[in-house]
């Protein structure tokens, strides 16, 4: 058993003091997990858009001094009371948004938006006593969507936590705990593209790109990338985008260009831009009889979906997905093997690699849209 | 063989010669069914609002004289060349819209929408000639969506019947060739609520009433009425309906009222009236995590369907369908068998009956709104 168990632990952790300062590398105190929480040792962590859009705060309830990150993989230092499916030493992903097991959408078959444990992004405390367990000289620093894992130790609650595979490396791993699993998801559990079929992907970014691996591991025929940005095409052909329409190079509206080159339409469609006017032309180019058209991107607050109900009428279906409806405890183990199995690839998703100590470097590649995923190595 | 094969027949028919004005009883002339058509003895006919809606034309393309009806049993009295599925005595079901079973559509599991045969409210001829089978001294007189039922013979296309079990009544079947199957297979193949779920119906005429009756099939506990005419209420409980919801009860809008009175939404929910309000009520009163709303009524050609696209986010799904998603040659006869095994009740349907030379009167019924089918028997 670890010396540490029971104890707070005092250890590195990239702090934003302020909305869009660089962090700040801190010794900060860890307190250990209470009732059904762990803490974990994270190893390896990763940057994704909505820790950017937090720490940027623009328009948002600022929390801040808060220690961001959610995209990560660890190991269990300890683990708090009535928490008796993990234990010190397990190797897991810590997950945004949880897995109660006991409300009615964790119930749901269909479902993985847990009543108890969904995502919450303007807490900043733990759920069972609404206190941070960082603090910095007595100053609690708030924690993000219930993982925070810029440090090297989080408290995390159990929920919230995937078991996987001990063989599975965890610096590959780490980016299946969003935005990888998000896209991935979309595709094969929600739009369920068939083998030969037609998907068409909004936006080549590392969700639209995972949504497009997941029709490549469907056996889609013509996976069709649509992005305003031409250079993205030649990176997306590794994640098996075969056809490009960037839509600025039509005069007529993007939907009418894919369902012109696919008579008809295709077969499936994901969004993952958020913007509005995609989500519009995601939809109305599935084709009529079958078309399933899956909508992943956050869209602006007051953005309105407008369609004329024929295009429904005419059997397309539209829905939505969260976290491509993995259920993060039951599910991500799976993926992880799927990995494992050489079936899904994740090395061509981490373009960068920065230490802890350069975390703002991830930022900026980021802020300047280059690559797609950067590992932050916490040793 | 019947010594009419081959020869034009002399037959009544209820002939519109105009928009609006009552339909005539003519006799006359139906010619041989050409290559790939079925003469057909029309039994029991029934009338349904789309025959009134082109008997109105209102804001249409007049096509008149025309031969209306569509929902119909009747039995084969000659086919032409090439006719191998059918042949002369076998009971049958026209189908406004049809099944060539070679296109993408027939051949897709999921959809009905055949390219060749699928509804064309605007074509009165017939498609391998152009030419219509109707005629009175010499002057042609129009079809209408492929089956023109209230005749007492009409030529259909072979891809437009389905042959359904000989023993099973033509006069309780006949209702089954439109708007029952349309509301049924809304619910059973499109919303598919599971045993012990929640379903909401919007509109409570015929195909409303159709898709309760699915959902009392599947099962569901709660079948919730959503109508403007509380006096719906009473009829709807024999077809499964145990809770009403009439909105102008209520100063907010009606999806409200029963994501309150249903813990945060329906499993399920059918709209089957066409207004486009009532179809962004149907998909907003949805549950999150599973919920998912099917458009089946056929909307205003302006209307706009509009709402936040986090209600897809929060994975809600919206699908419409066409004929409840029903192929008619390959599955009506199934859904004939439902009735025939007492799962499924059509005597409920049927409130008034008429003599074929009294079928103005199904239509002031149901410009009154009086009742559900007017079943008109042709002998």
């Amino acid at each position: 058993m670890s010396s540490t168990v029971g104890q707070v632990i005092r250890c590195k952790a990239a702090v934003a003091w302020e909305a869009g300062k660089p962090l700040v590398i801190e010794e900060v105190e860890v307190a250990p997990p209470q009732k059904m929480e762990v803490r974990l040792k994270i190893l390896f962590t990763s940057l994704c858009h909505t820790d950017v859009y937090f720490w940027e705060a623009k328009g948002q309830n600022p929390v801040f001094p808060r220690i961001l990150g959610h995209e990560a993989a660890g190991i269990v230092e300890s683990v708090g009371e009535g928490v008796t499916e993990l234990e010190a030493g397990d190797h897991v992903l810590p997950v945004f948004t949880g897995e109660c097991k006991e409300c009615a959408h964790c119930k749901s078959e269909e479902s993985n938006m847990c009543d108890l444990l969904r995502i919450n992004t303007d807490r900043g405390v733990m759920l069972s006593d609404g206190k941070s367990r960082f603090s910095k000289n007595g100053q609690p620093i708030y924690h993000f969507v219930g993982t925070s894992t810029f440090s090297e130790y989080s408290v995390v609650h159990v929920g919230c936590v995937a078991k996987v595979n001990p063989l599975a490396p965890l610096d590959k791993v780490c980016v299946l705990s969003c935005g990888i699993s998000t896209g991935l998801g979309a595709t094969l559990n929600v739009a369920k593209p068939k083998k030969g079929s037609s998907v068409a992907v909004f936006g080549l970014g590392a969700v639209g790109l995972a949504a497009a691996e997941g029709a490549r591991l469907a056996g889609a025929s013509r996976i069709i990338g649509v992005d305003l940005n031409p250079a993205r095409f030649e990176e997306a052909k590794k994640f098996g985008v075969n056809e490009f329409v960037n839509p600025k190079d039509y005069d007529k509206p993007v939907q009418e260009v894919i369902v012109e080159m696919t008579n008809g339409g295709v077969d499936r469609s994901v969004e993952c831009t958020g913007n509005i006017n995609a989500m519009i032309s995601a939809f109305e180019c599935v084709h009529d009889g079958w078309g399933v058209a899956v909508l992943v991107g956050v869209p602006h607050k007051e953005a309105v979906f407008k369609t004329h109900p024929v295009n429904f009428l005419t059997e397309r279906t539209l829905k939505g997905t969260f976290f491509g409806n993995y259920k993060p405890r039951s599910d991500l183990p799976s993926v992880v093997e799927k990995y494992m199995n050489k079936e899904l690839e994740l090395e061509k998703f981490i373009t960068h690699e920065v230490s802890f100590s350069e975390i703002n470097k991830a930022f900026e590649f980021m802020l300047k849209g280059e690559g797609l995923r950067c590992l932050i190595r916490m040793e």
